[in-house]
């Protein structure tokens, strides 16, 4: 099938229209018409080469909500209709024991991702959710419950997941005292995400200047880093904190703020980390920690949280042909707190 | 009781002999002869003031193994005659979470270590067991088990149960693979202590010059930091790793060693690390984490683990009078692997 898509040719050019063929069905493929998709940094990151890999053309997108259009002849799971989501991942070798596990971002042979990836049967590089259709193996498809307003589900695909996953992972649940680090796309969904599992949800910013943003978005505290006093009254306080951060950064302030036994888990800054202290590590067994995604099942899992608690995230709207202007705006950190592409807005 | 020790009267000063009272029992205390004191690594920093809150004179040593002398009215658990231990802590608020939970290294109040803290009655500082008796309150005395070779078991008062906490901590048992990194008092231990637990256990060091060293202390296996072809074959290839390196360096090399959710746990550095890189804790979700000592139902634990399996740190005797050329040589790593100093030497 011919489809339409926004493509970088190189990790200079500001991505453009470009028409792509995406793979005949294969028996357990999903075909899907795409309405929606979230702008994530690391779309930005790949087409600007900022990790090193990146092969071009790069079609962006891994927040995609959408429309089954066809059904390969061994796909049970899908209907023609189905609203539908892709994340970051397409394939994985699914039969490792983190695939058993349901660990798939983690399989032992690499997952494919939605862009970027080589196919695991062709080799052809996948190409993202900036387009009009893709084609997924029904494994990888998540179904949108029903009343999720799919007009803002698509970055639960990669934001939501990447906060879900590691709150539940270190125990968030009703009583647990969870610090939010940095109030991005990431940060903003590990709020709104946290307060629904039942924890108590601090935000820590250098500034106070995001105090009542905080608030808006579900927060029952704000912590000032720049502010001593506070963050001293504040130690040991944080049984998790989500540190959202996607630059080179100094945690010493935050590890005293964790409880004996808590963690900080890092899920933005792909990269070095300033040198850390060990002394609050080895003085209440705090830990340090990364998180990636999540697995398919444990997505889904989110999905449906979401929709039983009408939980979404806040997003912009705009239109396909606005792409290099939110990327401007996105490292300007110039958006609240999600940019999501209404793909009715591309037409071949 | 007046007792004689070894103390530094500045943080430039080699210890010398100095008598000085031990407190008449409280209700709950019992008094100790002590017969053998292990050397640490901290007595030495305390000594030197390394870490800036030394108060003079010091009497080091909290390694301490010894008979009772005499026991308070109210204590239940010892006799006269019994072996015991004491290891880093000597009290603590026995009130709070941790301490209820059997964590008092974690005490809320902070812990009363065996020498440099203010005691909680009188306020004076503790001293060590460089002396040749101590009293304490019996809930931080331990038993010997019967069978243990009281001459080498001083170690295990820190270094074992330095390394045995977070292998308990972290799920180490049969089957689990351990890389152990660093091979001094800790790491000996370290090795020791997971071998069995019944775990396969690697010893990572940046020359092969200490591989024989390894293997007579139990090491399965010997994977040299340097060779970059056996660490890449060995990545993903750990449960814990038990990092003992005492100085800032660069835990980079070994995080890809650890399997998906494994854990590096410091237990020797008390100060920075050089700058981590975030991409295996996030591709991963392994954890860096921090342990110190344990509490003393665990120490217990460790205490009669070691009896029933025969546990004993490898141990260079020496006299009292010969503690300041240790620590030149203990300055020098010059030690297999614990210098213990028979108390016996030391006469009034």
């Amino acid at each position: 099938m011919q489809t339409l898509g926004y493509a970088a040719k190189t990790s200079g050019s500001a991505l453009e229209p470009m028409a792509f063929d995406r793979r005949d069905l294969r028996p357990e493929d999903v075909a899907i018409e795409i309405l929606y998709c979230g702008v994530c940094h690391s779309d930005l990151h790949t087409v600007r080469n900022d990790w090193g890999f990146s092969t071009y053309p790069v079609v962006p997108g891994h927040e995609i909500i959408g429309r089954v259009t066809e059904v390969g002849s061994a796909v049970t799971d899908f209907l023609v209709g189905d609203h539908v989501g892709v994340g970051c991942m397409v394939d994985s070798c699914q039969h490792c024991d983190q695939c058993h596990g349901g660990e798939e971002q983690y399989c032992r042979e690499g997952m494919t991702q939605t862009y970027g990836s080589p196919d695991r049967v062709t080799g052809d590089i996948t190409k993202g959710g900036y387009s009009k259709h893709v084609v997924v193996r029904q494994e990888f498809v998540l179904n949108i419950p029903d009343g999720l307003d799919l007009s803002r589900a698509a970055p639960l695909l990669c934001a939501g997941i990447t906060t879900y996953s590691p709150l539940r992972t270190f125990g968030v649940g009703p009583g647990s005292r969870v610090g939010v680090v940095g109030m991005g796309g990431l940060g903003h969904m590990a709020i709104k995400l946290a307060v629904a599992l039942g924890a108590h949800v601090t935000v820590i910013s250098r500034s106070p200047s995001k105090q009542g943003d905080a608030e808006d978005l579900g927060a029952h505290a704000f912590l000032v880093s720049a502010d001593e006093g506070a963050m001293e009254e504040a130690a040991n306080g944080f049984d998790v904190i989500i540190d959202t951060v996607p630059v080179k950064h100094d945690i010493n302030p935050y590890m005293p703020l964790l409880d004996i036994d808590g963690t900080l888990c890092l899920v933005g800054q792909v990269g070095p980390l300033d040198e850390p202290m060990t002394v609050p590590m080895i003085m209440g067994r705090r830990r340090v920690a990364g998180s990636l995604i999540g697995g398919i099942t444990e997505t889904q899992e989110m999905l449906d949280f979401c929709g039983r608690m009408d939980i979404l995230p806040e997003c912009e709207m705009i239109r396909m042909d606005e792409i290099n202007e939110a990327f401007e705006r996105m490292e300007k950190s110039d958006v609240r707190y999600r940019f999501v592409i209404d793909m009715a807005s591309l037409s071949a």
